[in-house]
């Protein structure tokens, strides 16, 4: 069970095995069926969970009342809202499982002993971060800047499981475009 | 020169006055006159700079050929390209100082050496990357979602002191519309 997140998590860093026990005891597993909320508007995120299985959107709704993606997460990301995590503040966002999903969960108390315990780990959490915000600000610039076309391209870079595994609607919302009009794109991809 | 950067970074953290003295010593102090890029598109980024003083303007330019401002920083702010700077790879953006600056310093080197030597640091760079994460975010969500006037608002609440320092063509790039409209905005506003 722990495979895939211990050589994602710790590859290039000198963990002695105890370490590696500690961090392992300290994650919750757990299987959360698909179409279900890990957070909604207005909560405290509680939780960043390592994806072993299944897919995850995130989202706010907008003042028109519109759902807007603003990431997936699939195998091997982690999902949290790190805003309202370690802010401790209410979210803006909803957090929903897309399919049947297998989690293993750090909860804002472990995640804090964790680092008191194993201080080594402030430096996996700032990479991670990091990588993060490196994707955010990617997105950023594509949301301003880009063609559907070319956010739809950046879109299958990113996620390449995806496009088959996820409603085109989520798809088109996450891009800002309609679901007609991912179609559209869709076909004159296929043509070239 | 050190009492605001210390300040801000060490704050609630037991760092022993030989850590500081370290961290101080390897901070390079750099004046900047105005107008003078820090970091130009293609290029790598090999800094993380502390404003001590002066204010800066982090943009790109998108296909149309038009500067699209993504963000301002100024006193006590940290500014780099988070994406360039730890990957290595070539900036898509570019660093401009409007203001004459003053800088304290850390390259991908020093920067290292710091992690390497005070380990406590990764702690200072995780929460500083989160609250970057979080800033990010909320930027993402405003630029999908908000009217211009909303934007505006929150331009204020962020950035207090700039509406006063920075040209106005400047601010409606990031709030992404035109100078005339933010214009219409400002005297909205001004008679509510």
């Amino acid at each position: 069970m722990f495979e895939s997140i211990n050589k994602n998590v710790c590859k290039n860093n000198d963990f002695t095995e105890k370490e590696m026990e500690f961090f392992n005891e300290i994650l919750q597993h757990k299987k959360v069926p698909k179409k279900t909320f890990l957070l909604q508007e207005g909560e405290i995120c509680h939780f960043e969970a390592y994806i072993l299985k299944g897919c995850i959107r995130k989202y706010y709704i907008n003042e028109h009342g519109l759902e807007v993606v603003l990431a997936f997460a699939t195998e091997d990301w982690w999902v949290s809202d790190i805003a309202s995590f370690h802010e401790n503040k209410p979210s803006q966002l909803y957090i929903e499982t897309l399919e049947d999903c297998e989690l293993l969960v750090l909860t804002t108390e472990t995640k804090e002993q964790l680092l008191r315990e194993v201080p080594k780990f402030e430096r996996i959490f700032r990479l991670l971060v990091q990588r993060n915000l490196s994707a955010m600000q990617n997105r950023l610039i594509d949301t301003i800047a880009k063609t559907a076309q070319e956010k739809y391209l950046e879109f299958l870079k990113l996620y390449p499981t995806l496009s088959q595994r996820v409603a085109q609607h989520h798809i088109a919302s996450y891009l800002g475009i309609t679901a007609e009009f991912l179609s559209k794109v869709r076909t004159k991809l296929a043509k070239q």
